[in-house]
């Protein structure tokens, strides 16, 4: 049986799925997209990795993108202690999940920023002020939520196809969080030794 | 008198106009950043950095984004020996511009990313190949335009105010034809030295 649906566009390993496949066809560009995902959401930072993946998690929800919110909701569970409740419950109305007024503020932000750069307002940054928001984490809000409108077009604008396994994503989180995505540079250098 | 308009959401030194405030506030996500323009833009390819400078302009300017298309735009035009009616021209209407099929081809793909990747269809692709592009031509055509609906959220996102004078884009395009945009890495680490 020939499966026509779910070809991606481009000619990717069947075993790659998601961004792996890409980043297996163009390790120029794959490194250093995984060394800005890692300075944005692994790198020290006043907010956890666990709440800098949550929001990458929400905007690739509002842009409908399978793999990254997958991936990285499981990234952010794992983070969170194991908690995918609340990852479920951030991406179907954050404002009534239990995270800080903080990351509800910067959340707001991110799903601005997902639709669009000019729909963030003087107000929208106050409000996170007041919640005690830091200039460094408005900053990388704004980037982080930027980051995934690229991230989403890019796994879904060349068609790439995605495991529908719970299990892999946890398994693959584990990694993530462990090694870090600038590590993901270190296993394209090694599959390509002799 | 107090401009209370035009005000970035982050402190920004003022002579540091669009992105390249914001490469200064974070030197840790401007390192990447430049390095993934420059290896979409200006590393070695069997696009022009003017063919691919232009599909950066013309995502730019559907994302209503003033100084990425700006920017772009003139380098784009430095790239094309000047010719700024040409890029205009693409921004505008680029089906009837002076410009190749396959790169007729390749904005509309880029078109489509910009409105969401899911939006990509088989047929947009094969049209491409009809034209001649090949499968690095295509992944990169996504994902230049995916990267552009990052930068331009970024630059718009946190209210980044930008130049208005034509001469500053065309100076600037002349320092970044000659030394890519991994150089601004470079410059930031020379104006850092005590």
């Amino acid at each position: 049986m020939i499966m026509m649906r779910n070809m991606p566009h481009i000619p990717i390993p069947d075993e790659l799925t998601g961004i792996r496949g890409l980043m297996a066809f163009r390790p120029e560009t794959a490194a250093p997209l995984n060394l800005l995902v890692d300075a944005l959401l692994r790198a020290p930072n006043s907010l956890t990795s666990g709440e800098r993946e949550l929001i990458a998690t929400y905007v690739s929800s509002e842009n409908d993108c399978f793999y990254c919110q997958t991936i990285h909701g499981a990234i952010a569970a794992n983070d969170l202690g194991g908690d995918e409740p609340l990852v479920l419950k951030v991406k179907e109305n954050f404002q009534e999940a239990e995270i800080s007024d903080k990351l509800k503020a910067l959340l707001n932000i991110a799903g601005k920023v997902q639709r669009g750069g000019k729909h963030v307002t003087d107000e929208d940054v106050a409000r996170a002020r007041q919640q005690g928001a830091t200039d460094t984490e408005i900053h990388d809000t704004v980037l982080i939520a930027a980051a995934f409108c690229m991230f989403n077009r890019y796994v879904d604008g060349l068609a790439t196809v995605a495991s529908k396994d719970p299990e892999f994503y946890r398994t693959r989180a584990q990694h993530i969080c462990a090694n870090g995505y600038s590590g993901v540079n270190k296993e394209f250098q090694a599959s390509r030794k002799p």
